[in-house]
């Protein structure tokens, strides 16, 4: 793999072993790059908020890195070799490393030096890198988050709607998929103008499960041309 | 295939051709089964409005059915051997009857006559039949729109924040994907209770997309367990 034929580290230490910390850690001892002394890169897989002060007890000397999608590279003050590289992928503790091939993921460098070595670790995990500005992480976060997260709510309320009359929520699966194969087309009352189904729908759900009105308004809203 | 052994109906005459009309038609006619003259069901797949009146205008014999997600059978006035099959998947132009292999389809039938016929028809289009009750048509119709035509939705609101970052759109169908594979099951910003996080996302959306905001509040605050 092209990647391995100049090695830019040959040591990762990786802090923290959450769901990112544990599968990302698992990826680089597949490649013989995980270890704990004399490491190169110090990648810093911990909560959002512990970087900073995780960063600040690190001595500089050598590369350091965050994996989180919204923080900026500031929180690795006091250190210069330093990048930011977020999976943009959802990650459980039932999965391994191979969960992170195919994923694309964030890099944020403030010069070819760090880029290049973001690259060059993102393509040791298995991830198809690409730059986003320091000051546009929250922004992309915001939209990865509302893609994966929030599909989640979607799923479950209509999973709901599903099962109020007496339908498998499995069957939303093969149409899930479909919507996304298809390019996201917009199909359905909305895309044909069929208000009259719209309302029908609001009115059902304002019997059946009335907490989720607000959101198929907002929803309803937010599609129309 | 089982299904074929007795066949139910020997010629159905497809009313329509609109995007699920044309899917079904032709999967019929693979089957050997379309046909105008003689036939034995009659298949209305014209707009939900229009099921009433075009249903009024054939002459009772024939078994008659609609595929319509929203619409009751007493669209069918005057109908006596009647059901309704709503195939729940986003159907598109660009591609055929193949569209409709694995999806699941939506039965409402009076009597074990009828819901027989409509499962023997699920079968030859390539549906998995399940029930649902007439008066719970419109909100199993509203789960299905959300899944498909808010997914829709959903995906355009998180490509415009990564388009606002930079980052390429199509860097979220491998999260989106591996969201509906894992489960969906949660992780995230909110998974994690990372209210700060949650902020920032939408002072983010403030500033660079403002029209989304009452969108994602919408979300985050159904997402919240």
């Amino acid at each position: 793999m092209i990647y391995r034929l100049f090695d830019m580290f040959s040591r990762v230490k990786v802090i923290g072993r959450g769901r990112a910390g544990g599968a990302i850690h698992a990826r680089l001892a597949e490649r013989g790059l995980a270890g704990d002394t004399g490491a190169d890169l110090v990648l810093l897989c911990v909560p959002d908020l512990a970087i900073a002060e995780v960063s600040r007890r690190i001595a500089p000397g050598p590369w350091i890195a965050h994996i989180s999608g919204a923080t900026r590279l500031a929180a690795l003050e006091g250190h210069e070799r330093r990048f930011g590289l977020h999976p943009l992928q959802t990650l459980i503790r039932s999965r391994g490393p191979e969960q992170l091939d195919g994923a694309w993921g964030a890099v944020t460098a403030e010069n070819d030096a760090a880029r290049e070595r973001a690259y060059w670790l993102a393509g040791c995990l298995g991830l198809r890198p690409f730059d986003i500005r320091d000051d546009a992480r929250v922004a992309y976060h915001a939209g990865a988050a509302m893609a994966s997260s929030f599909l989640v709510t979607l799923y479950r309320a209509a999973a709901r709607l599903l099962e109020s009359a007496g339908a498998p929520a499995e069957a939303l699966l093969p149409l899930m998929r479909r919507t996304i194969d298809n390019g996201f087309e917009l199909t359905g009352p909305i895309a044909r103008g069929d208000w009259a189904t719209v309302d029908a729908h609001l009115a059902a759900i304002h019997r059946t499960a009335p907490d989720l009105e607000a959101l198929y308004r907002a929803l309803a809203q937010a599609t129309q041309p």
